[in-house]
């Protein structure tokens, strides 16, 4: 589904980015003879949403702090991209330079660090966008609060915000077949060998088992909601 | 400007087809293990939206009368598009099987043909989009009619239409910066000469002339609304 | 030879669909304002026929049951290839719709499956073509029998099959070098050490043994002719 | 036609390159480890075969005497392939380093000028390859006589020599679909305005006619044919 | 000459930019994780350069005064450069902006005019590097005057100055190729018809005449010298 | 620092072929209708190099023994360049044909091995130029030695060396920023848990450890100096 929300992101800032909806009016893909949009990428779900981005000639930039995931984006996109090792001090430059800034999820399963400070915000031009697509897990900037498909935007500091908690329900038919793909083979497992043995002889289903009996067995969350950590191995 | 519009049908068409505005809940550049949407670009201005459709990771049909144009685009794009020549039958199945269909302006000046009949519109599928570029000249849908920023599309026959008349204005800062960059070197020498000495001075300002002194001097507008035609070399 | 045997399939493919052999006539790559042949790649090992295939313009599709395999294509050729799941219904239509078709091997040293049924075959129109790439482990299509440089293919439902055993036979300058080139090290150690010496000190070598002493130390292996299977470790 | 040829003269290449046919059994997209093939091609029609060459990741030149064309090629393609002048010297040395050498026409209408002599075709490896597109004008390798889709090739010199004439035959769906598409507009003008006012109306049809009341009215024929030349507008 | 100029432009600016000739030790191509430095185009000859400062991931601006070049250049290469119209304001932003500023000539045998002013050379970083392809025909930097091979740059408000007026002298096997490639069919003309019929049979040789009988045969070179200007067909 | 040596490896390599500093006088990137200039590529770390010198449009050959590495080069940049597995006969060949020849390390932390013998390097054409960017640990051509930033460079059988020991120096301003961005999160840690527990904590961290209390805990290193090995975590 981060694959559905990266790529969504940025149809949904180009759609923003216009004057009805209180964008600065930019067209992300500029035209022969003016600077294209910037749009700026963090988090390590972005992947997508930085190569839809160069498919419309915007200016991107990737930010991250995992060199071998820049050096990979870099060998592959050559000039059509940026890359940029993220500090506190570079996500400040490139933010308050963005008309667009896509977040996304930086620890599966884990609260998202608010990578983007409230102060960062109000450096931005007015009607600048900005995407939060790990708002499912708290979001990853200091003024995100989830938003719904009925409401889907709030404009705070100038800037208007997109922080729709299930993003893939905008494409409905691609979002149910794409989870399909992804969860059949389970699915079929799970029929045939009933829940337990499934669990036990896959360790791609085990990795799944968040709570079981009141314990927590996934590491992130107990940590999150303040509980202890027990293996999964321990509790089946 | 037909520029900006044709970039702009790409983000439009995209954001249409998610479900809230009425659309098919299909994301149009896909996912790995999922068909991208498909979109079917007509007439002599979808260069650019092609190349953005392309760019989302899209499929991508061009349809066109002018085989030296199918080359160049064939010869540059290669495998990222698909290039056919524009019969009837053509543009009968490969609007039928779109997702989205861009129509942009085909003769300059006169009023845009029909080329999507109503019947073919029907064909498609509930929730499918088209975008008519070509509106300010009268459409080159057979079901389209003028839309305004304020209340941008309908539904016809269960497809969405977008027919914004004034398409560059949601992205207002684009299209002024492109708009003055595109005439500022005529804007000089008319303030320079004064107009009769630049019209006959720069044959490019010349055939800006339609108009004068009640005389039709563009060949396409006297023909659409009824006029005698009048060489401009006659009437300066 | 896989790697050559991929890449032969495009061309062996793109030659079987001319008249002459029994085609339908249609050139693979197409011509401007016509559309290119579609080609449907299924299979681990067809990477470089898929790349090949883009690269003569034709429209690809490759048919996967590895999300991250089709991610990674994905990325990597944006609008130049469409990725599919592999279900059975997508590989009904999909064959169904294509006019070359490349099976390639899915699971190393066993009897490849038949993922492409007789019923999928008869499907195809008449003069499509079909390439087993795994024919040499059984052929994935369930028409599939094996066939020689000297009497390459066969019609079977009017479809085209070329199935030859030792595809890079054909090819044999390349063949042999590239085969010098993935052997030598190979080579070089035994020599040095000895067979025995050579299995215990490298585990990329002691991989390849598949019957020790009438023992069967390949799990697949023995698993397709029915003899018990005995780790490698055990035999030396 | 030349499109279609264009393009079919890669596929057939890479065929007669296997060994069955008595090709030298090089694999002309090569593997990771080896040098691809080597592809030489010349003459204005070249642009498509050398664009499938690049595709299949063979080692493409392109020689030709006009540095406008080598320069939009260079623009184009980058480091994809080699752009050379074409003196006597030139040809020479990269006929005789080709595995591949594709011939197109050079002045359309005129016999083709016989760019690459017999001496050449002996100095190219034994089970090279030579395909002749312009051999329906006569061929432009010294070594070429026209064979047909029965028989299609001979070997001189040890080289393969491919010179069908009606190469777009093999692929007749294709070429017909076409020639259709681009016959099309003058088979109504034709059928609409009967052949007199039809050629004199248009400029396109006018270029067409070759000879008329046993006068030849295309220069290069009328040279080609040792008649006197009589410029069109005369005879109509 | 100028496309050896345009190419050499971008070594030569990126071997200014270290550290022992005087330049800022910034690496025209970057490094993943840091932005690549920048280059500014300006000028008709400024394609080559432009494509190759694209080839090793630079950021590329090229600045224009003419929209269907820009658009070409938008079309061609896409997300890998942004294109910008000209005019003093831009140019003075992006040139401040620049680590590296290739100027190359505007009107073809005129002087060429001072685009880049003394003020936006003071504006650029210390260190920056300045090309001046243009020196030949007066430069296009106001602070430009002309340099050897021998002692190739200066530094002049602590910006490096590469102005050497026959460039291509430093690549001397490549520009003597090229030049023959490029004058070849004039020399064998001049050789065969003798000057005069020459310049009368070939309107490309004709507009080589710049001076005959001390009258001014080319426009531009006249009003650059204060000459009257006498037409060639007059002279001859 | 490997990788803006692998990059700056080209740009100096195009430097040196100039005239001035004694090259060939052969531009690396060609013109149209000219070759480019041939650059053979070795090493682990010669990726970011084979890429710039694509990218400048040289003929780009990457010499390896690990075929899924060149697997992967073929897979991503396709026809833009060569890739060849690495006998000592492939090397002779390709090292005598080219103009530039970039050599990188090819086993971290043990001595260069001598892949390119004397003898080859006397094979290669008068003014050619090879650029040694293993230096720091030995160099891995046999005619290498270590050169500095004030003296880089020296000619042996007439071909330009420059082996300067500490090539990121010339580009200081990006090679200090790159270090930052690798060193940064090593620096906080070592800040904040002190030495001997940040090894402990961080196997990346241990994996620096190459000599302690005067044992060698590097394998390679205790080999290359002749000491006895260590493990690391016997001796903290």
């Amino acid at each position: 589904m981060s694959e559905v929300a990266g790529r969504m992101s940025i149809q949904v800032g180009a759609h923003y980015l216009e004057k009805e909806p209180g964008g600065t009016g930019v067209l992300l893909s500029g035209v022969p003879g003016l600077l294209a949009g910037r749009v700026c990428v963090g988090g390590a779900a972005g992947g997508a949403a930085a190569r839809l981005a160069m498919g419309i000639e915007a200016i991107v930039t990737v930010l991250d702090r995992s060199l071998p995931r820049l050096d990979e984006l870099d060998c592959r996109y050559r000039a059509q991209l940026n890359t940029v090792y993220s500090t506190v001090d570079a996500v400040e430059r490139h933010v308050a330079d963005a008309d667009l800034v896509i977040g996304s999820v930086l620890v599966s399963g884990a609260a998202a660090p608010k990578v983007v400070a409230e102060e960062m915000i109000k450096s931005m031009r007015p009607g600048s966008v900005v995407v939060d697509t790990a708002i499912d897990q708290g979001g990853c900037f200091e003024t995100s609060r989830p938003t719904s498909h009925d409401d889907p935007f709030y404009t705070k500091h100038a800037v208007v915000h997109y922080c729709v908690t299930n993003m893939p329900g905008a494409v409905a038919q691609t979002s149910t077949f794409a989870l399909n793909n992804a969860t059949m083979p389970y699915t079929l497992k799970l029929a045939g060998l009933g829940w337990k043995k499934a669990f036990l002889s896959d360790p791609g289903f085990l990795e799944g088992l968040n709570v079981h009996e009141r314990k927590a067995t996934y590491e992130a969350i107990a940590e999150a909601v303040g509980m202890d950590y027990t293996p999964r191995e321990e509790v089946l």
